[in-house]
């Protein structure tokens, strides 16, 4: 038997849902699974390492990387260019390797054109109101970007529908055991 | 918002590799899951019950409910007649409650194309050996009987890409957590 395809498993929600914390824990339990690495143009945080959160690259590099083709999908959200490689994805799958996209809505709509296959996850605030407390209660951003976060969240709230399925994040631990079934649920899936 | 359609999840698999065990831990974890109760010729063993395992009917009145299209499926099966009765599943699913299907691969391939609907599930016997020991332990069935189900389970496991998921019950536990995940996946699908 040769060795299967591995699962794509893309993960998408409006800032401050809680994605980057499950995919953490999913990371933790299963080892085969690896993160897709994004180029960006913004600035690392302090905390950020290149090659592992992104690659840091800028402006006139990524605008190289579009004109070469070298994008699954790629997108300028709040002011910054983020976008995902397509040889490095295709390989890993390729191998055998699942590979988790902690990615914007806008991006998740390009991926579900040039993927071949994947699983697509929308993560669902409780509500608005929570989302806000959650966003305030991180802190890292200023008053004005998090009422940019809260209208695009709205917008892409409506979009969630495009998915394939979707998790309402109003407990930690039940939202994780449903990430951790699609994920289960998608190894066992019979593909053509 | 109105009541969610309830989640079709169709058990297939040769006969002794544990489909009845993994619905009843299922049934007994999760309360919305309703049996799909068939109707057969087939005479009632000592511990089953008319309307919980079966409905048993004479092949006379079998082949009427045939006339009158009364089956989401019907098969033969060594010999005796089983069939699915369409309007109570169709109302049970409408009503938003799950509904199980313990199922042969005839009778599987039949309801794909009568049901809108509905999870696929194929559980596969970690080996032809392994499933004769089964069905020689459970011993209910004459030596020539477990010939022709191991003959029968042969072309059922040629037909298993044709569901959307395998489960290989090589392990109780695994594979009732598989299934677990598959149903509670399902639960969580953007359905249009």
């Amino acid at each position: 038997m040769t060795k299967n395809r591995g699962v794509a498993l893309i993960v998408s929600g409006p800032s401050g849902v809680g994605k980057g914390t499950l995919i953490s824990m999913l990371m933790k339990e299963f080892k085969n699974i690896k993160f897709s690495v994004s180029y960006t143009t913004r600035k690392p945080r302090e905390d950020e390492i290149n090659g592992v959160h992104y690659f840091f690259v800028s402006k006139e590099e990524f605008q190289k990387m579009i004109e070469q083709d070298k994008f699954a999908e790629w997108a300028q959200v709040h002011g910054n260019f983020y976008g995902t490689p397509k040889q490095e994805i295709e390989q890993k799958l390729r191998q055998g390797v699942d590979v988790i996209f902690d990615i914007d809505v806008q991006g998740a709509r390009q991926l579900r054109g040039t993927l071949s296959d994947g699983e697509f996850v929308f993560i669902m605030p409780p509500s608005m109101d929570e989302l806000e407390k959650r966003l305030i209660k991180r802190s890292s951003d200023s008053h004005l970007e998090i009422e940019i976060r809260l209208k695009n969240a709205e917008q892409e709230v409506k979009q969630s529908s495009f998915f394939d399925y979707i998790i309402v994040n109003d407990d930690l631990e039940r939202a994780y055991e449903s990430l951790r079934c699609i994920y289960l649920a998608s190894k066992l899936k019979v593909r053509s």
